[in-house]
């Protein structure tokens, strides 16, 4: 295994970690002291230190893009400064949660792969396999795809019964073979944990993330449960709030690190529970 | 009405049109004479030109984020540069296909709308109605979500069955009941005329996104008749290769000119012809 695969997890095994750092911070919930900072610069700033300090704790971090967009053109070079100063052996994933025709997603994956140098990009299934190909054509990067979500309304759409099968099992079983790759993995939500077992089921080895523990309220333990793979991996755990905002000291990035080691171990812990088990 | 729909409205009664410019300009198909220009400044020269040849022509413009986010931080000034030349009364597509959860959507519309000003946005239904409640809420602004795209593979999601019809169809059902604004419309592909249609049936008086023309084959008059509404309106016409590359020389702008004029009669020609029908 070459790529995204296998820098994820050489990641795991030398940290590990199956958490996955969100780097999303909103100018008004940043330490007070960066507030003082133009916001691009702020952002930067802060993830320099939450990376610094998470580092040799994490499996892999994950930007979205949105927060950085709403900062207007600086926005995107506090992006391609956040992503530059991730040490080369942690892989990014760039939560954009793309999607258009092939055209326009090669473009997509010229500015999160080569321009700004991510390993990984989330994207949506609603256009189909030939509208993502220009992402999963690269075989040495990760393409996550969204399959249940982790808000309230995930059912709206993604849980139309579709044959006896609610959409996102139907997507859940389609789209992992988009590519021959094996560069694909599924966003299901940790709010759901019926829901994800479901999707392990049906997809037994690919590559979940996992947001919604923490500020989403998801069930972490539950999650794990539901959605280890066999080998009691094969799962990232999204924090991002719990972690990022853990203090709005000057002290914030070293209560980051004691949020990400203490999250790290209840990862741990409930993974080597849920091994024993089987 | 105010706001988008209003503008939009105004924009089609003044230019007597439904065209909408596609801004999506790559680099290695821009004039050779702008070509020598740093990528992104490059991009906004051709830009202003189109504009300036063709804002008389027009209901609206639509840039797709793909092919400025694909230069870097400097793409995204040339975006904003981009929207900033467009005449006041010409309302902006922002086709960015984006869709989150809402703490993250909120995000999207602060830089969609407030930072590059936009006044629509492309999205996906696939997170459901609380993931777009930031475009939603929005009443001042339209929000155009993904139903039956324009690209081959989009039945492989799109038309999957629920309960006797395709995914699609839900969607057009659906989706513009999730604000009681009257701001929302939906994106359907020229590319194919008999879900148009399907589409229309259900959402009598959804406006209508419609791209496909043109470099991907749709079939203008048969879109017509499947998608105008009862009042012969309620459609943009989605032009962006076959103007905005009608010459690669340094007439570029006057050649594209010529190509908007004439695709702005062929669809009012065939538009008469669908309404004089009815």
């Amino acid at each position: 295994m070459t790529g995204y695969v296998a820098k994820l997890g050489a990641a795991v095994a030398r940290n590990s970690s199956l958490l996955c750092v969100g780097l999303d911070g909103e100018h008004s919930r940043l330490p007070d002291h960066l507030r003082d900072l133009p916001p691009a610069e702020a952002l930067v700033a802060f993830n320099r230190a939450l990376i610094d300090a998470t580092f040799d704790v994490v499996a892999a971090y994950k930007p979205n893009l949105a927060f950085y967009e709403a900062l207007g053109p600086a926005g995107m070079e506090a992006f391609r400064q956040t992503v530059a100063h991730v040490p080369a052996g942690i892989p990014v994933i760039a939560d954009a949660k793309r999607g258009d025709i092939d055209h326009t997603t090669r473009a997509y994956a010229t500015a999160l792969f080569d321009v700004y140098g991510c390993d990984a990009v989330t994207a949506s299934p609603y256009l189909g396999r030939d509208a993502l190909a220009p992402f999963l054509d690269r075989a040495d990067r990760g393409t996550y795809i969204l399959c249940r979500t982790s808000n309230p309304g995930a059912a709206d759409i993604a849980e139309l019964d579709v044959a006896g099968e609610p959409l996102y099992v139907r997507v859940a079983e389609r789209a992992p073979k988009w590519t021959t790759h094996g560069n694909i993995g599924l966003v299901v939500g940790a709010t759901a944990p019926a829901q994800l077992a479901r999707v392990r089921a049906v997809a037994p080895g690919v590559p979940i993330l996992l947001p919604g523990v923490g500020a989403q309220g998801g069930d972490l333990e539950a999650s794990l449960a539901a959605g280890l793979d066999q080998a009691g991996a094969g799962l990232l755990v999204v924090a991002a709030r719990q972690v990022m905002y853990a203090s709005s000291g000057r002290q914030f990035a070293e209560a980051a690190r004691t949020a990400a080691l203490e999250l790290r171990e209840r990862i741990e812990s409930a993974r080597a529970t849920v091994v024993a088990a089987r």
